[in-house]
């Protein structure tokens, strides 16, 4: 019975490994459609059955990708000649996530996914109160947990567990490369803070004025056109916390409005569309299979963030926004012109929350996490001192005192959800979207032109075809130096800083 | 190793059971949040991929139910005598469950599945062109697969293949019973018209005027909020046509609104509204178990028409909704008193669409369509006689000619995906409405006046403990005689029927 079958699976292996990895994105769309509704649209009384159903998907999720059949199938596949270059990849990026999650034992992932639900909750409260005691059993649990995790898969794949967890955001980065790239950023950054607040001189924070949400909304909608977002594939609606979620060919993205104030959600918006648009620029015929996804957390936010920052931070954009922002936003925005825009789009101001952070100052915010995060991983900072680790570093890169710590450590949710290993992601995602842009503006001489007339083909064109398209069919590394030439690193993007920020102020 | 583990199995058997139940509940709890997305908010171009995913939904759900350990644990449950009477309720539903879903083959449960999906896309563009021709061939394969899962479900439980197709609809049912019930109302219904139409005289077949959605859903939250609909656990949104959907503490109804009217969209959400009390009042311990689900698809359509027909058709309702229509709904509805508007609610008009006929006519409909698909599923009738059987139907019971097969045959859905069994259970709905409202009267003097002064507690109430918190702890038929002293039988709702159309018009 044995040679038979293995004959016959070595024939089919690979369809039959493509029928899986698909049922495998049926549950994976599912849960991304629910998780979207949970933020969105579904009522309060309906969180626990939600976390069930999510549950549910991915305890099925889980099984089929760790079946003893997809390894039997993986190993049967490896040995099929006929596989063109796609399904090569494709086929490497099944072993990959197999790998990944058959290295950790089942108990492991279960008690991880309790001991987060608890975090978070914990968090929530911790963070209300500026309480970080209450929160920090928790973040002890957790932590071990993933450092487990991390041990398990890094064994497995010949990682630090750091690394480990990393490489599940950004496959094959690495804490060397990171630390080789933050390394010449770091100690740029003060001196570059000062230069702009220099350069900057005094300006106003924000438009006054009351600025109707229905305007908003509809202004957003004008720009997501104007950017080339399928509105046949994915939709705009309001939730607390931004995002970018969904399923294949169902991209949603969120934004959130105020009425005393636009450009937060409007900048807000645009970087989720930079999300989207990788999305629904990824490969159409391998949508359902691992190599059709996003390649991973830095070049997603490079997208998001070639958008929000490249593109729509700019004078061109300003130009463009202007008159936009006078027809849709009602009689208190009669006054805005592009070079006051431009000034507000470019406003530099330290302070305390990341994701409230100026271009400037947000890599201080991501450096300080990174370092935090990995000497906690590795044992050397003990999480009972995280506040005043947290507390120097900010005195240190941004030179302001934490208040407490709602507004200094339990800011984020991500290490209360075990995410150790993706703030690096945010700030390598900004050098990649310098880098990225650099090389568009370098192949397309008009660049700036064609955005400051409402353009964006040129560059949503150039990035489809150099990211988008590639979905995760090379590595991190081998798409960016395709694309421009070079391999992730941060000159581009400390010469933009430079430029933007204190040169051409 | 084989008797140890069912030793194990034996003591743990129930528990594991419910392990599997309420992660098949979690699976099938995604699918109607996404069946209900898609039918609400999709993008167009997430069709097929929402298709993927309710497929990938469906498959796993189905593998949990007929996998092998399935059965070993029902077997070594069934021997557990520490079981108390909710368990074994609980435990005979799984059962019932395992027992139909494994006796079809999932060859053919595929088959099924492929044909449904074409046949649903032709139904649909034949209707449009009312050409039945381009629908034949689909309904021909539809209805063949269908017997041969009728047949293979029947074999199991000893039921004849439209029996055993019915059954999935309503637990118990048989057309034997059918037969006696509706062999009393079929030849009262011709006569029943032609006095209600004599009683009713002329009048208006609505309110002239425009009447502003927004205030049409302010009031139908209103009138949930009176119903006691639990916003916490349930929403009110917009669909094309209007359901009650969602999943577990998340019921979801849906309505669509039309500014030259109101009466449709209101009296459809009050319907919907029904069905979801129904869901929102089954028994809080057993949500995610089979024992904790409606009873089938006659009680349920039994509490959308007890709201509806039995309790918001009447004069006392009337009086409730008059004030408030012109509350809600601008300056045209002004004039709107209760007298007149009673009028409305209990227009008599013959047509030949079901979802749009009143109640005294509706019944013919739901007569033809389960003498036809019967024919069918017997072999009796070719579905390529369909369309003259209907216009002779129709012209027999309601006295109209049918002037296309698109106002004819081809009017609903439930045969072009397989439904067959369905539509008796509209009817028997109504009967059982009837007859749940008539015991509701006699234990509560004072029901009429409650509801027109919009309380609905006491109705609620009641339905709550005599139907809802029931579950499936027990049959249609048990539920029934239970509550109402009587089983399933036509007399309360012919009674009703004469009385509100004839004798106190």
């Amino acid at each position: 019975m044995r040679v038979p079958r293995l004959v016959e699976w070595t024939l089919n292996a690979y369809a039959r490994l493509e029928t899986t990895f698909a049922r495998i994105d049926g549950l994976e769309g599912a849960a991304g459609i629910l998780d979207w509704d949970a933020r969105t649209t579904m009522p309060p009384g309906a969180a626990e059955g939600r976390g069930e159903q999510l549950a549910a998907l991915k305890v099925m999720s889980h099984g089929l990708l760790v079946a003893d059949e997809t390894l039997e199938l993986l190993t049967a596949a490896m040995g099929d000649g006929e596989l063109d270059g796609w399904e090569r990849a494709n086929l490497s990026e099944m072993a990959r996530l197999y790998a990944r999650a058959s290295a950790v034992p089942s108990d492991l992932v279960e008690a991880v996914e309790i001991a987060v639900s608890r975090s978070e909750q914990a968090w929530r409260a911790a963070r209300e109160a500026a309480d970080f005691a209450t929160f920090l059993p928790h973040l002890r649990t957790v932590l071990s947990l993933k450092v487990r995790v991390g041990e398990a898969i890094g064994q497995s794949l010949g990682l630090s567990p750091y690394d480990a967890l990393m490489d599940g955001y950004d496959p094959g980065m690495s804490s060397a490369r990171v630390d080789a790239i933050f390394g010449t950023v770091a100690p740029r950054i003060p001196d570059l803070i000062e230069a702009a607040l220099e350069a900057q001189g005094g300006a106003a924070a924000a438009y006054p004025g009351t600025f109707p949400v229905e305007g908003q909304r509809r202004l957003a909608l004008v720009l997501m056109d104007a950017l080339g977002f399928d509105k046949a594939r994915g939709r705009l609606d309001v939730s607390l916390h931004p995002f970018c979620g969904g399923a294949v060919d169902d991209v949603r993205i969120t934004t959130r409005y105020r009425e005393d104030g636009f450009l937060g959600s409007l900048m807000g918006t645009l970087h989720e569309v930079g999300h989207a648009l990788y999305e629904q620029g990824l490969p159409a015929p391998w949508r359902r299979q691992p190599v059709g996804k996003a390649r991973g957390m830095t070049l997603h936010e490079s997208q998001s963030l070639a958008v929000e920052m490249q593109a729509c931070r700019t004078r061109g954009f300003a130009e463009f926004l202007a008159p936009l922002l006078r027809e849709h936003l009602g009689p208190d925005a009669s006054g805005i012109e592009p070079e006051g825009l431009y000034k507000l789009l470019t406003r530099v101001e330290p302070g305390f929350i990341r994701v409230d952070a100026d271009e400037i100052t947000y890599p201080a915010h991501v450096l300080l996490r990174y370092d935090l995060e990995r000497a906690m991983v590795t044992g050397e900072l003990d999480p009972a001192d995280l506040p005043g680790a947290f507390d120097d570093g900010m005195r240190e890169l941004l030179r302001v005192r934490v208040p407490d710590d709602r507004l200094g450590c339990l800011q984020d949710i991500h290490w209360s959800t075990g995410d150790f290993g993706y703030f690096p992601t945010y700030s390598l995602g900004a050098m990649a979207a310098a880098q990225l842009f650099r090389a568009a503006k370098d192949a397309l001489p008009d660049l700036e032109r064609s955005i400051a007339s409402g353009s964006f083909e040129p560059l949503v064109g150039w990035m489809r075809e150099n990211v988008h398209s590639k979905g995760a069919s090379a590595s991190t590394h081998a798409i960016l130096e395709k694309a421009t030439g070079a391999p992730l690193g941060p000159d581009a993007y400390l010469a933009h800083l430079e430029r933007r920020y204190v040169t051409e102020r």
